[in-house]
């Protein structure tokens, strides 16, 4: 392997998601097994630009396999975006000897690091983490997995409630520009429907589709309702909305809000991150640079950052078509 | 014990609370023992009018110690706040030649239940089942205990990302009148500051302890504030406050909603209420009525339902005391 | 679609696993989206000799999703082993108009359906159903991703205990024939090292890596085993070979049972069942028979049971690498 | 408040459960509320003779709250067994100026704590760490809440497998001396039959029950085995001599094991722990030594150490009946 990466630097940047400890410590485990050195930078880019670094080695990431969040932390960082923050940072790594970036985050995180790499030619790998696996060339980021347990065990948990008082619930879950965890919670906890921002159901059809859930004899109902659905109401709104236009129910709202993106990593997403963390250090060392590592088909496969930040991850059309039968 | 009492009749009122088919199991079972018959009534006063009854053997109550809700549902009824309503009722239960009632709930339920005895003389024993524990008369409701862990584990999960942002959270929980929730888990999961309807902390302190507790070096906090807390402005109120008179936060706001109220019981739980099932029948048995069982020092013991009604319960202001210690 | 199938039974065999529950609710919905007949068959082979069938429709599976084990239960069946009890299975299935059967379990369940198709022309369905992942066309069978987070827990738990104390523990956890298990859980849960029946570490070896991992300054470690491991020593042979050998260690031993089969689904087995069941009942319709849906590189496919029962689950190599630089 | 004493050391000693580490915390930050130092010792008994002390600030113990297990570790020591290891421990303590000791631990660490008083007149004050309950003087140790919840949930996963086979599954829980664990599971997981050493049930009535059970309809059954059961054989035995006198069972035997010891601490045992923690110091400062902090009645109390080790914790007698009534 290349010896004139002798020292990677490793942080996280953007929401924290659970998985991004495990990746860390992936990363400062595999530097150790070649032998070359680790830091890790703490608060992202603001930090990058602070020095805020901390040597890591094998011993100082034990204990954070299981552990939620990130223990490098986050932050935007406005500095970063200007010029001379970029040329800050570079300095502070240059001070460092530092050699190449292994950046953990999603799009706006890729987006820097691919800034940073052309202005200064500096080696970079990237390692999708965020839970609304809304990332082009992974079929799974980092927290994914989690989250989708996370929120399904909520669901769960309102389906309780809802069942005991015969209620129509709106459950409102993560994915801003992408339904994933919508839809794979709404199939998961068998809701009855499921709005998300890639499809138009269109209210009309939401309330055909309540009634006759509610004639073929169900008392509850729980409608998924992703953060950026394509109704253009937010869940609220959609709340008096059926209340106008539906007496039959009692509704009731429910955000689940930032608890998403916490807890203990599932074991699905703390293999994937010892995985990933082998193949960006193990990339820079072959010489590579600007991609992003993800898993594609069960394989641990490299897409250029560009192509990953450009590209859009498709909704599973088939899984959508499965959700319609499932609510027959 | 009395042979008056040949059949009795179990139902759930109000919210639902974890434990309360474990306390519906409970009084079916102890009818069984007592060789007496059991009816289940189907979503509480509404479904005891309209004669909703179902015979309850050891049998139909095996598998629901665990899960969460009431599978014979509850309901609001505007009916029974009728004479005519509850005459209906009266002529149901004597239909069915139900002897006695066992009722589990919260406050409005009960008070349901004592107008309910003196109308028609009928038997009545309280099992109280809510999360909020804001009954008079026991130190544990149904469900409240289950609830502690469930918010813990939420408040945990916001932890992560809390810390990874050094971020301020507002943590809105159940508790309209009583802030026993946001207390306990306010100590339970290091909460820097806790508002609760009992305590009128008021916005400067709250301001000047959040100032103070970043200048001791903390970099993220949590707030749990109970619905019903009396600094008078509701938890979005709170952030904009804070924002406008602290800049140094970022603050963010989680509103747990109903999943508080979902989720497997507790062992605690499920064990208080099966003596407390146990108890409801065998004061029947004894002659007794219009009592709520209840838990105190670790004791099962009755109360009148009517102080029940009245009384309030307090909030362990020793255990505000350890709160202020430990947030020193 | 084909017309010729106008009646489904849907059965559990073997081992339960969670997704079980999930994939029958998905068969009978499958089935009432077409407009076509379920039934589901009790206790596996031995109720379809007994003709213990119950309709089902979409009502009669609401609220299983989230439950684990079966609740058309399953059994071992000896009198299925002989062409008497086949003959028996068959007239009961002609007697109550069954058109076709889907199999939900592992190796031994699809070798019955594929000498009965053979007998009797009977088509068969198969959805793999186990925690082992030991089947061969599938990437992932159902109840495995539930059983890994299961696994994973337990050792975060041992490993709170460890820590305390020090000390060396051996974890057995399930996988007679495959490591699938023991690997992805070792390393997510971080073991020092992982024993399967793929690989033969030997005895020698282990020690070594204890060692080092001693010397390294590790003060506590756990060494994940597979009850199928190659060393020729159980788990308890393992702890009295190591203590003899090693006399730094006080070594404690976890055989974690089988509460590994069971627990509420993960969102991701709920998913898969779902997906799983829609097309093993729409194959069927197409007149495909003697097929297991599998799911291979994200995709769910056929593979025709017979290769599914002769081929070999492979371990993941790539992973025992990734486990390898972990451990550094 | 006394001013003679300025420093207290805290430590944990024995099995580790959890709460331990919120306990630590309350007892430094409690320390810290009253201007008072405060250190560490690593490794209970042992590292005091060592002098393996580390100063605690509040800041030192925070993000440790939810945490299992104790970071500052436990072992045991068979010099402080010896006059020589306590002298030893005793000049180590004197050296860093410490004034007082609290010990959270069980039995054998409070006889210590006794003996070493005695020896010196360092004040000590005790707080009860195990999960087994077994204590005079306290109603709950810490971490026998979190242990409930676990074995509970452990047993329900059980469940889940026994019932989908129809068997018969002995499962051990910890309880050497104590059936309090198994005993409150037993009624908490609706188990068929609970064995626990305060009770010798006898073999026959076990198959009695049993057979009962199986007539009354029951397909499947859990009986719970404390470690230390009266019937003077061990799970695997209990077995063998079911199997060899009821062929109507499959029976499935499983020992629980360490896992039960770690775990995330309930919402009670964080609460519990932190009220200890600021009586311990709180009665140190009052100038009171040799008690145990306990929780009787629902009220923080003190305890004469020597009555603690002394005393028997009391199975509850009533819930013994309970439990007889549930599985009718």
């Amino acid at each position: 392997m290349s010896n004139t990466i002798k020292k990677v630097a490793v942080f996280t940047s953007g929401g924290d998601s659970p998985g991004m400890n495990a990746a860390i410590r992936s990363v400062v485990r595999t530097c150790a097994f070649y032998k070359i050195e680790c830091v890790g930078i703490y608060r992202g880019y603001e930090g990058m630009i602070e020095g805020d670094f901390k040597p890591l080695t094998a011993r100082s990431v034990k204990d954070i396999i299981n552990k939620g969040g990130t223990f490098l932390k986050s932050a935007r960082s406005d500095e970063f975006r200007t010029k001379e923050g970029r040329k800050k940072a570079y300095d502070a790594l240059v001070a460092e000897n530092v050699d190449a970036l292994v950046v953990i985050g999603g799009d706006g995180s890729f987006t820097g690091a691919l800034i940073f790499n052309e202005e200064f030619g500096f080696p970079v790998m990237g390692i999708p983490g965020t839970i609304d696996n809304d990332i082009y060339g992974t079929s799974h980021t980092l927290g994914y997995d989690t989250a989708l347990n996370t929120v399904v065990d909520c669901v769960d948990k309102i389906r309780d409630t809802a069942s005991s008082h015969n209620r129509l619930f709106f459950v409102e879950v993560m994915g801003r520009d992408a339904g994933h965890i919508a839809l794979n919670v709404g199939v998961g906890a068998g809701a009855e429907e499921i709005l998300i921002p890639e499809e138009d159901l269109g209210l009309d059809r939401l309330l055909e589709s309540l009634r006759r859930s509610k004639q073929s004899g169900k008392s509850s109902s729980i409608v998924i309702v992703a953060e950026g659905d394509k109704t253009g109401k937010n869940v609220f709104e959609l709340k008096d909305y059926v209340e106008e236009n539906m007496e039959e129910y009692e509704v009731r709202v429910s955000v689940l809000g930032h608890m998403q993106r916490g807890g203990s990593p599932s074991c699905f997403d703390r293999v994937l991150a010892s995985r990933m963390g082998v193949k960006a250090v193990e990339s820079l060392l072959e010489g590579k640079s600007n991609y992003m590592v993800g898993l594609l088909k069960d394989e641990i496969v490299l897409t250029p950052l560009e192509q990953a930040v450009k590209g859009k991850s498709e909704i599973d059309h088939e899984l959508i078509r499965v959700s319609d039968i499932m609510t027959t």
